[in-house]
């Protein structure tokens, strides 16, 4: 049997459009087809290259909409054609990471996957490379492993992961058991977590062994297993596939990893963390794109943008340009200016949140054509 | 004789772009092409209909830029040709109102003109026009006359008029000499004129007899009263016309109306001022936009633009948009936002008398074709 490393598979979720980060993202070119750091490549390249030293090119599957497959070809040449797995429809994540792990549990009984958004950003690789392969040795062990980030602000975006003892698994000399999952914040809370120190941020990472990830999701949900596993048989022939998926997908459940394995298996002691020491944002807002932008200097005004045209004077904050116009900035602080050729956002990084409020308005308005 | 008022000939200069307003006014579309208020009509269509019950739509003369004769009369249909005056290049105020002058003084010797801007905004016009007769009576006495405008804050965005001892003309019994002129001043000096009662806004509107305004333009500068003569007598005939222009316009001095006539007349006595108590206000920035068209209160958006699409949350201040796209705004107050096709401008009421520094950065660095 090859080592645990070896049977190694990334898994890349692709979906979520991003909506506080609107009118950038949209459901036409979603969060992760965007360059949201200025480092010339968009979230999801940067995930794959993140994976791909780990897993190798040709171990990586992405999970994604029809309607973004062209982009992802794109954006990924080196993705096999069997590593791209098409969702009918939006059914969140349990289904996008189980209909995975069904898939590659088949074509390969013992693999291990993990898991990671297409749409966040990491710092130190190799750090982050390093705490996945800890958690890919806790994997094997049997139990569903997460990664948790070292908090380094009180923040309010993200949910945290409440560690208890150490696990002493070897190859994983890191691992902790998970007392809780605990949902994002307010101010106080967040503050006495990052002072308490047993608290890291939840990013969303899982790995574990295909068939014991099934098992949990089965223990949850067993017809949602049934119906994954059901697919996955159907998947790998183009005759068996199509009538599958029109059969079994609008049965499919929506729900997120975190309820239907993560919090059922840390209450049941199957679930190990790996703290991360890596820099790692979920860029969920403008506010942390022009944190991330400006490496932390509130004083600097980031700008983002091809052909951007900025001319500003004692301004602060973030300019996203998709236009090639001369955007002016005079004396605004903390501002967020969002210039696309159809929508333009004018907000402030302390108001970054409520994009949100926005988009749900223009839906309620039937102005979809913006979204 | 006729009667002063008969003799009334009223003339608009409809020259500068309006730099402060910048995106919106540019050299192709400047500030009196628009409609800053929201009426519905420009602001030298207003003017126009503000003057038209005083002199009679045949006895309105517009002086504009080659460029802009089109606008101008698509703007007032009924401006007869022999009424518009078109300029070589711009010359200052001195020249623009000099030659209109000239140009009438010789169609009708004994003319009394009174010079408007194209791009003020008056409410009250009755007041207005009830404000002008006087000046036309104190016009025909022989005397300079200006109205000056009694204020209603400590503006620091106008220059005042000291108002000396009341002159007693017979028709103008409101008229008052001048002591003299004094520039922007600063918030202190502003809110000691404000309580001091004795100084009136100037808001750059002359009313005299032609041939007094033309002996003034001669005490301060007789080769440029020689030029306008000289212009003046070659311009009612096309033949002539061209060969004078040629000949003399890059000899005309460029120099504003308050330096050659307003301040030397006050200084010999031969200046009257009327107050007047209506509505006035040059619009010289987005904040006076804003103003308007909120009517002072703050606390609110105003919007200005056909198509304006707009979605707010708890925001105020000013959104000018010349194009279909959806602004959402999210937690700005005070803020200025104006959307044009090829260029944006964001800043706050506060800092929108630094437009101009914007402006003047694009000249420099020759960014010329959104000017």
């Amino acid at each position: 049997m090859s080592s645990a490393a070896e049977r190694f598979y990334g898994v890349i979720p692709a979906g979520g459009v991003g909506s506080r980060l609107w009118p950038l993202s949209r459901a036409d070119a979603p969060k992760f087809l965007h360059d949201l750091t200025g480092s010339g490549r968009t979230l999801l390249r940067s995930t794959w290259e993140r994976l791909a030293p780990l897993a190798g090119p040709d171990r990586i599957m992405v999970v994604t909409g029809r309607a973004h497959r062209a982009a992802v070809e794109e954006q990924l040449p080196e993705l096999a054609d069997r590593n791209i797995v098409l969702e009918a429809a939006p059914r969140d994540s349990t289904v996008a990471i189980g209909l995975a792990a069904a898939i590659l549990a088949r074509r390969e009984p013992d693999v291990i996957i993990g898991s990671f958004a297409a749409d966040h950003v990491i710092t130190d690789e190799n750090v982050f490379r390093a705490t996945v392969a800890q958690a890919i040795e806790a994997a094997d062990a049997g139990l569903i492993a997460t990664i948790g980030i070292h908090p380094t602000e009180p923040a309010i975006g993200f949910g945290y992961i409440h560690c208890a003892g150490a696990l002493e698994i070897a190859g994983a000399p890191d691992a902790l058991a998970v007392g809780s999952f605990v949902e994002k914040p307010d101010l106080a809370t967040a503050q006495a977590y990052l002072a308490d120190g047993g608290y890291l941020w939840n990013a969303g990472m899982f790995i574990a062994r295909a068939d014991r990830l099934l098992e949990e999701i089965g223990r949850f949900d067993s017809g949602l297993r049934t119906r994954l596993e059901e697919l996955a048989a159907a998947w790998d022939d183009q005759a068996t596939r199509g009538p599958a998926v029109d059969r079994l997908w609008p049965q499919l459940r929506k729900i997120a990893i975190d309820y239907a394995v993560a919090e059922p298996a840390a209450a049941a002691g199957r679930l190990a963390v790996i703290p991360g020491r890596f820099g790692w944002d979920d860029v969920g807002d403008f506010a942390s794109v022009a944190k991330l932008k400006s490496g932390g200097r509130a004083s600097d005004l980031s700008i983002l943008g091809e052909n951007a045209r900025v001319l500003a004077d004692a301004s602060s904050g973030i300019v996203v340009s998709q236009s090639d116009r001369i955007i002016s900035l005079i004396g605004v602080h903390d501002i967020v200016v969002v210039d696309t050729p159809d929508a333009l956002l004018v907000t402030t990084t302390e108001n970054a949140q409520r994009v949100k409020n926005v988009v749900d308005a223009l839906k309620l308005s039937g102005r979809d054509e913006v979204l």
